[in-house]
């Protein structure tokens, strides 16, 4: 689809805006523009401007204007998605939500907090901790991350195995839509069944649907203790049974990661070689609840992990304990890009009982290409990070081998029931392969979804439902 | 809306049915027309014929034939629903799905069961129970409601507090959509980012958006063990207080059952007044987890309602007892039945903080309304199917009385932040309180996506989109 160009120059796009919000809220300064033209990904366009929205009624105002004039809008969160999802591809109006950071109320009598959009999901973790309860959706990236991109991307992470990704903990939202309209739909309820699910049209929805401008979001009372058990095994399919194991044994832990023989070696050079013990699988194992319950399931799944071949098993059962492994297990990104490569990080999915074919998968991807794989990731869901990594990726000729690389990789995973993305959503990454991972018949239903509410088109422009 | 006339007659109509179905999967017959009239609330209205699909490919050939033909098509499950959500409003073909009822495959290594929309709820849970996996969502009525009914209405349930409502299990839909195209996405993923969320828009659509031919479930490791206390209050505000305090205390009950006294009394008529000793309210705490755990929680909870205020608790530590208590609770809806009034079983919702203030406005429509009120179920959702008890309720009068007190109810709920439906949906039960709920935004919004996916409003005409 091609794009329009637009009624104004980016000069006279800005002082039109400055009728609409206050000067100090709009910016065509360069350097603004150009920590506004992308996100961790590759690709990168200018906005024409940058608009900072303060209120609902700042969105609101901006979009009545951009749907008046036919100017493209792309929102932006905290702008560390992995998929180019908010770089503003065809110009226009980049609208932050940024400023918009306040958690407006902690509520544990209703077990909600309602918070704007650019509230950080750590911030919001950290506020629920301090009154005893929790949001338990926790991207990798939840210092930095903020609640409006997690809601656009449903961001997961490890704890989701057990809790559900963030679309669980969604109650209520305040949406400003494509024409400037403000809806509120859901509110501080745990139930709700009025009508069609609307937070869920919105919540994955990459920006491209409205503005989430407020969101009420479900908390949980905080599990009093956690504990974690880290295992080495001598190899991956060890660790990959141990998985299935202790799932079909009952026990539902709130994380189970795991870790191939790549990137051990890159952690053990980063870390030094004696922080793991020998082993080509390291899986790690967390588990929460009441005190004495934490206390006696870890002592179970100790022995489990043991009688299944794990040759090294380290046990963590306080608070201080169980975050430095977590450290240890958010060093193997850092590790990854010690090596010099760029990292292709690929959150793709496939059936759990699959663990052992994807990386088996991945070492015949390693062979063909000379593009090196490593996985590692939540195990329990399935959902492994699958990480190319590639020499020289500015050289275009490279880039089109990992691009042959990544359709090996996204034709397997299709073919053997797997998804393209579990958390990280599809942006401009994804794109090139998402009519083969959705088909005709989803395709009209998404394209019939975007005409619905968007007819002009304009939220979002040239991403994966502009084909 | 008015609907238009349908292009045949019913007997032509099933005759051109004959070519795209067998003959014995269709039906005039009037004692067939009769049960596919109503459901459990009082609402009737005949269809012209009765289609009883047998396959995907049935409901397709259906939905085409409907669409080229303009005829009104009304998909019903089990039938079992309590809001006229599947009464066949304009006539037209009933498409039941109760002849595909097979589970097609429980996967515990893919934490997934696949099922047809037919398969009652309950043989489900007894499936996955049977290879130590569960399947978490249990409304009341789970012995005789089937999975495709709980999708439509995005079903609810006691242990939702802990596990959340159906939406949270349904990982795959094949959805043939209005014109008979057949939708297949999501799949055995427990995450999934490829897109929008087309499961969201199915689920809970109460069958304005498309037919379920197929679902896939997520299941759970079954949890170990469970247990439960039954605590008797001197007064409702006690027991609603433990609620808070139960919650503010880091335990994450599987369920909270909460009873008030008008139909603690009818209990005591029909089941004998030494069932439930003196007071007048009365709290079921359901945990579950691993045995040692669930032990040591229970004696935790147990000093804790003591120290609340509890004047008698009743505990149960195995399997047998839990049932017992279940039993029990479930005979509260045949008592209030008992009282040989009609009962009006609104689930309305209320924020978690508001449980005194809904039972106290209750107390008040009493007296106001001269018609009696019995409030319990999930109070820790907030979520409290609240009877109205009405006498001679096929008197026209009488029943514009109960609906002037219903309209009190509602309003009160909607001022006080609350939903008019938790887990039974609009219907045509809700209908004339759907706008006053949504707002104007949200029904644009409705009908826009409404619009997208079943432009000539075909599929379950006359509800709560037809205004």
């Amino acid at each position: 689809m091609e794009s329009t160009p637009p009624p104004f120059d980016p000069a006279t796009l800005a002082s039109r805006l400055e009728s609409i919000v206050s000067k100090s809220q709009i910016s065509t300064a360069a350097e603004i523009l150009a920590t506004h033209s992308t996100d961790k990904w590759y690709a990168s366009h200018p906005p024409d401007v940058v608009v900072f929205a303060e209120s609902t009624a700042d969105v609101s105002a901006v979009l009545t204007f951009a749907s008046q004039n036919q100017i493209p809008v792309t929102t932006r969160g905290a702008g560390v998605g992995y998929v180019g999802g908010c770089v503003p591809i065809q110009g226009g109006i980049v609208l932050s939500t940024a400023r918009m950071n306040q958690i407006l109320g902690i509520y544990p009598e209703d077990g909600v907090a309602i918070v704007q959009p650019g509230v950080i999901t750590g911030d919001l973790q950290a506020a629920a901790n301090q009154v005893g309860w929790d949001y338990p959706p926790d991207p990798a990236s939840l210092k930095e991350c903020s609640i409006g991109g997690n809601i656009a991307t449903n961001a997961g992470g490890p704890r989701c195995l057990k809790y559900g990704v963030t679309r669980s903990y969604v109650l209520g939202l305040e949406v400003v839509l494509p024409d400037g309209q403000v809806l509120r739909t859901g509110g501080r309820l745990h139930k709700n069944k009025t009508g069609f699910d609307l937070i869920g049209i919105f919540t994955g929805s990459e920006g491209m649907m409205g503005v989430i401008t407020e969101a009420t979001l479900r908390l949980i009372p905080k599990p009093a203790a956690r504990a974690m058990l880290a295992a080495v095994f001598p190899e991956f399919n060890l660790a990959a049974a141990a998985v299935q194991n202790i799932l079909n044994s009952g026990h539902l832990p709130s994380a189970l990661e795991i870790t191939d023989t790549f990137t051990l070696a890159a952690a053990r050079r980063r870390l030094g070689a004696d922080v793991f013990p020998e082993g080509n699988a390291h899986l790690i194992v967390e588990i929460d609840g009441r005190h004495a319950a934490v206390e006696s399931e870890l002592e179970e799944l100790y022995q489990r992990l043991l009688s299944l071949g794990a040759s090294h098993i380290q046990r963590a059962v306080d608070e201080a304990a169980c975050e430095h492994i977590w450290k240890l297990r958010r060093e193997f990104s850092y590790s990854l890009r010690d090596t010099g490569l760029t990292k292709l990080n690929e959150d793709i999915v496939v059936p759990r009982s699959k663990l052992v074919e994807l990386v088996e998968f991945a070492r015949s991807l390693e062979q063909k290409t000379g593009i090196p794989v490593a996985c590692f990731g939540h195990a329990g869901d399935g959902n492994i990070h699958t990480n190319l990594m590639v020499e020289n990726y500015d050289d275009p000729k490279v880039r089109a081998h990992a691009d042959e690389a990544l359709d090996l990789l996204f034709t397997w995973i299709l073919e053997n029931g797997g998804a393209i993305t579990g958390e990280h959503g599809v942006g401009l990454a994804k794109k090139p392969w998402i009519r083969q991972a959705l088909g005709e018949t989803s395709l009209f239903v998404h394209q019939a979804l975007k005409q619905a509410l968007d007819p002009q088109r304009l939220l979002n422009p040239g991403k994966f439902l502009d084909l």
